[in-house]
């Protein structure tokens, strides 16, 4: 078995950790001004290529500015500490007046996340949604800063046949389908050209006839020349994943035939299907309990909008579970990708109020892997497993669809809609890359293909679409705690590194006058060592900290502060390399020294 | 899109982070003596169960014990700057002595790769191995400490029919295949009954009659009663793979039409697929460079072995590689899972010495994703595809096989072995769950499957094998520079909280008579705040600090040594709360007060 490797090997002294070497370009320049009498229609994704999350693009014309999409991105591996990410947006510094409307594509939090904090920035634009989207941006904008929401200005997207216009912005919409209600499709079309953008789409087929269920065919007629931008996640994606009524039929048979109690862990992002289960729980006269802070949100906002319907008592509490026979109940939590804080984690480790787990209880996890949570869903399997005799998942049942068009939808799409130029979006780079390869083995001349870098700007000249040398700024914000921006490299490498080795302070106080040091040095120390089992390497360390201090005052006495600073720093050189030699670790050494 | 949310949320006040809830119930127990006069067969696994590494088996018949493999397993994501992870053989102590052999089954780290440091512990015991896994062994052992192979006491296995007595355990040997030179199965035949142990293995058919190419049906007749311990990796791998000779036949396509030069990125421990490329590239006339540390070791050792044959002049030098025409050089890399120390890294970073990354090369991945590894192989990828126009990988082209049967192949296995007992090793637990479910599917009835966790004893009474309640300790011994075992959950703890939120180090000096702080306290702080721009926040942090200090020491003014330390909890906490507070983080705070 070849097994994961560390990727972050022993260092060499003295580096730091860098475990992103790839992608680090420099991003920055000017956004410019954009021609009233002559304008041109310009494209700036601010996020959504390279990366999964923080999608939004810019759209400008003249002097006005559309937005579509404000999303946030959850932290990497080595970005200790950070929330989440959102977009960098200091392009925008001076064109705030110029951004006549954002609209968003549907509520997922890729989509929406950033919105508090970028709408505020913005000085709060004019935002267009449906139903459902509006009603994730109000809420999380509250979730934000409670009672901030009055603040918005929403206008409703109440049929798909409502039109918009915005400054030189033609906007009118179509119908998409995606795991959320309401997402939509977006077509953008100015004096240069129609932009035609689906968001985050998927394509559902008759179960028989292989047909896709909605007709884009109308997107064809758009006012050329057309850009079509499309979401191409699912670009590298070749298997022929099971449809919505096979996985609706699979979940509906669990649902009924299990012996006893079901819990069910899915995404609350998934608010079409949490909604379709509970609707075949109704008809199979069993109670549903939600569990879990945004699912019951999100269900809570659906039902409000009429998008999901149950009769009376079909949704009970939690805490009612054992109120019920255990074959007439059902839990749809949160935590299928092994979160720690989430309620499935709470049920398996018994920190759950009300639930703790069965033999008989069938366990189904409806929901894909997330890349990067192998290693905690793996955990969470193992101990479902050893807690419940029924466990269902992916590997092996089609409880799950992706909510994202394959290659074959990909091409479909491209072959009915026939736009003049395409940019994939809302994808890592290499699934751009893939998506143009497709376009271009379905008949797209290369020079139609657009395949941009967040921040790189693309725009149409009058006669040809080209994607410019212009990049924007688009280094990621980080959100900390209170903190939005605040946190960059610096800070996140010294996280890094006391992650990898520890650190140590050494606190030494010297007389100025005989050029000794008074008492001993202390030394704190965490994430180094094992304290208690160190003594002897503790007081090796305090010796070499005298004997180190005092021979550099030896040589010289500083005068200024400067000085110290230099001492200071010959002090952290030749402790670390003691410690690096007695440990073959590299803490983060500080030195305090405080004369007397 | 749904995407990665941090597994770790922001933790209440005054928690400490936790991502890892899972699992950790107390694995202590006794090991207990064995009878000589009545002896018993134990197994006892000090690892391979619910993890993959660090696979390392013992059993007992009366004072004699023999141990399979002594494997390391690497860190997970929160086990910060640990180097890799050993098994605790600490149930051995006072037992060294009844080692009479560990036998290897092949020579990849997570069966070989703790023995330095488990063989010293022990005693350097007899080891047994093949040659290629014997020679693994030695360098490992020179790799850990230089000149000290010499101290291991080794038998090779020189014919798949050898066979050796060790005490009462009678030792044999069968094919299996995989994906290193020399795997063996291994017969373990005691007075209680026989152990069938294939290592790690795989099942290759044929193209097209879909028939095993190994024989097992000899091992439905050993000894009864037979326990078969089957590595079941691939238990819930329900694809149908893509045999060698279709993977073969890819990879021979690419390297034959490739335009201009190839670049394969594997894993160095793939030696047989190594050993196949360089064949086929020696067939086309082509030179191939290897590079990597562990790979050029690798095929080294399988040659010094005679296990790969090359004519003089096919391999080159890595900076030999401008020396022969582009399409006629095939370069052999490490790195196929984006490690950033590694050879891809490097020559896509422009880091590598010799290579620079050209449009018309051809990068191939032959590997499969090693769970946790998604988000740098992403970035990986994104970067070859910035930078070649053809890049190969498993999503796009059959180029890699797994290494371990699929749920087929486990059937397979069951039904013609036909063993007394079961036992699924070598996995998560839901895999050895899910074995266990294919076994009892396919005839077995419960009590003859027996799933272990690590540490859990199973003895055979005379009559019938049965998991006992007794689990020696196998809780994990990190290895973290030339510290084994030193870092413990404390040390590893204080690592996540710095990671996450950071230090703040504040020294205090206090005139004890005044009961008054003196100067402005000293503020250390790494990866909690910018510092350069939270001028404010230092400043209202040293205030706080005096005030708090001076009000706590005008209540009560410590003087037993003890008193102080609670002086210091409390300005802990006070100013913990205090940076909560104003930025929502938890960093680490330690005090320092000095007396003056």
């Amino acid at each position: 078995m070849t097994q994961k490797q560390p990727i972050q090997p022993r260092r060499g002294r003295g580096s730091r950790p860098n475990n992103r070497p790839i992608n680090e370009r420099p991003q920055k320049g000017t956004f410019g001004t954009n021609s009233t009498k002559n304008p041109k229609l310009r494209i700036i994704p601010l996020g959504g290529m390279e990366e999964v999350g923080k999608n939004m693009t810019l759209f400008e014309y003249g002097d006005d500015i559309v937005i579509l999409d404000m999303g946030l991105k959850f932290p990497e591996e080595d970005q200790h500490g950070i929330d989440y990410i959102i977009p960098n947006i200091s392009c925008l510094k001076g064109k705030e007046k110029n951004v006549r409307a954002v609209i968003f594509s549907h509520g997922h939090l890729d989509h929406i996340g950033a919105s508090p904090i970028l709408l505020s920035r913005l000085g709060y634009p004019t935002v267009v949604g449906r139903p459902m989207t509006l009603a994730m941006v109000k809420h999380r904008q509250e979730d934000y800063e409670p009672k901030s929401s009055s603040r918005l200005k929403a206008i409703t997207i109440k049929s798909i046949a409502d039109r918009f216009s915005f400054g030189a912005f033609h906007i009118r919409f179509f119908q998409v389908e995606h795991s959320i209600m309401d997402a939509v499709g977006v077509i953008l079309e100015t004096p240069a050209g129609s932009i035609i953008h689906p968001g985050d789409w998927t394509m559902e087929r008759d179960s028989k006839t292989g047909k896709p269920l909605v007709d884009y065919r109308h997107l064809a007629r758009v006012k050329r020349p057309s850009i079509l931008m499309l979401e191409s996640l699912g670009a590298v994606d070749v298997r022929k994943s099971a449809t919505q009524d096979e996985m609706k039929k699979n979940l509906e048979t669990l649902i009924r035939t299990a012996p006893g109690r079901i819990i069910i862990g899915t995404f609350a992002s998934q608010i079409e299907r949490i909604g379709w289960i509970i609707q075949a729980a109704e008809t199979l006269g069993k109670k549903v309990a939600l569990d879990g802070y945004s699912m019951k949100t999100n269900i809570e906002i659906a039902s409000k909008l009429g998008y999901i319907k149950t009769k009376k008592g079909t949704l009970i509490k939690i805490n009612q579970i054992e109120d019920y026979p255990e074959n007439k109940t059902i839990i749809i939590a949160t935590g299928a990708q092994g979160e720690g804080n989430a309620v499935l984690s709470r049920i398996i480790t018994g920190n759950h109020k009300n639930v703790r787990l069965k033999k008989s209880d069938t366990v189904i996890l409806s929901s894909s892997i997330i890349p990067g949570n192998e290693a905690t869903i793996q955990k969470l399997k193992d101990e479902l497993y050893r807690q419940s005799d029924n466990v269902i998942h992916g590997q092996i049942m089609d409880i799950h669809v992706s909510g994202h068009g394959g290659r074959e939808d990909i091409k479909y799409i491209l072959n009915t809609i026939k736009p003049d130029y395409f940019i994939p979006v809302y994808a890592y780079h290499y699934m751009l890359r893939e998506a143009a390869m497709l376009a271009r083995a379905n008949g797209f001349s290369s020079d139609k293909i657009l395949v941009l870098d967040n921040g790189q700007i693309a725009e149409f000249d009058g006669k040809q679409w080209h994607a410019t040398d212009i990049k924007v700024d688009t280094s990621p914000v980080f959100v900390d705690g209170l903190g939005v921006g605040d946190v960059g490299s610096v800070v996140l490498k010294d996280r890094q590194v006391m992650a990898a080795d520890g650190m140590v302070v050494v606190v030494v106080q010297v007389n100025t006058k005989t050029r000794k040091v008074m008492n001993n040095p202390d030394i704190i120390t965490r994430g180094f060592i094992h304290i208690k089992t160190s003594e002897k390497l503790m007081t090796e360390i305090r010796n070499h900290v005298k004997k180190t201090t005092e021979s550099i005052l030896q040589k010289k006495m500083p005068k200024k502060s400067e000085d110290w600073g230099e001492i200071r720093g010959k002090l952290r050189d030749e402790l670390g390399t003691f410690l690096f030699q007695e440990t073959q670790r590299e803490p983060m050494v500080l030195p305090v020294v405080l004369k007397v």
